[in-house]
């Protein structure tokens, strides 16, 4: 780390977009392994992400076991078949036809969870807002993100999921809240527009 | 934007390694205005944030108005000095020594929301976790702050406000939630160590 404070010139800030515009949410990955250096690099750059009276909540539980593995995708399954169930017509059509996660594919698979029972922080910033303290994992996740994409690496974040079913089969203690559950690998294909944009299933503003 | 997907070198991702080592939450800024195009170009590398269902319930309201400044600054001494009587001995001493924001010199503030009656995105991700929604506005402020620390913009997220009296200060509707209350400027100095670890309120795990 450098003792002066850096300068970031027109070519990283002009980089910087690109990144920001080729992120993407992956659901098709490669099978084959991260490298371990690569990952430790990763999960190192998260941890520089801001938090609540530097309250660092975020845990990060790996899902390796094959078991565990087939119990995140029964979620899934389960969680998503009541979804499609709830759309009508065309849009449950659309719907059925998405690929929304790559929880069979991706090599590293992380449930990230926030630690309600930390005392680190001493509660700084959280009273009017205890939310704060979910917000920071949301944030860290949200660099481990930026971070993996600038290594040739992709995330997919998995919402459809019964969150306290996940925490079970991750093992977490009951005060850990699951915040995401990532799927991690290098993907097969690269985008600038959001696979849902691509599949009209949402304009979006911008 | 380039047709052919970028890729990053290592100078790139060693110059986001120092970007991620230096963003800091500022509290200390300079007065003298940020010029629009920066910050419209900001508000542009928020956009490209990831969100559930492609939804971007993100509502980012300008306070400038200098009775609504004031409105906020009371309400940010009225929770603080409750926080305050929460601690007591060295503890409180130390927290009342502490700089926790930049409300009366942030020349940029904005108060930042999540659209709960968003209709864009179809539901997308959100039956199980339905604070998905609110965790995409907290990525697009973590995009947002990063994006401006590169371009030399300080960004400070100040949490010790009451959101619902923040929400009507701001004139926002009842069914938009207050995610974070930011001030933007430019910092009067740069600390690749977090000001609470440096005021030894917090050592942190890293």
């Amino acid at each position: 780390m450098p003792a002066q404070s850096p300068s970031f010139d027109e070519a990283f800030t002009e980089k910087l977009g690109e990144l920001l515009a080729w992120r993407r949410d992956v659901r098709r990955f490669r099978t084959d392994a991260l490298p371990d250096a690569l990952l430790a690099k990763l999960i190192a750059l998260m941890e520089l992400s801001p938090s609540v009276g530097h309250s660092q909540p975020w845990r990060w539980l790996r899902v390796d076991d094959p078991d565990q593995r087939l119990a995140v995708q029964a979620s899934f399954s389960r969680c998503n078949a009541e979804v499609l169930a709830d759309y009508e017509g065309e849009r449950a059509a659309l719907y059925a036809r998405l690929k929304l996660e790559g929880l069979r594919e991706a090599p590293v698979q992380f449930a990230v969870f926030c630690d309600h029972g930390t005392l680190q922080g001493h509660g700084l910033g959280r009273r009017t807002m205890p939310e704060m303290l979910d917000y920071s994992v949301v944030a860290a996740i949200t660099q481990f993100w930026l971070a993996a994409r600038a290594h040739g690496v992709g995330v997919g974040w998995v919402s459809i999921l019964d969150p306290e079913e996940v925490r079970r089969i991750a093992g977490a203690p009951p005060d850990w809240k699951l915040i995401g559950y990532l799927c991690v690998g290098f993907p097969v294909e690269e985008h600038d527009v959001p696979e849902l944009v691509r599949e009209g299933w949402e304009k979006g503003r911008s």
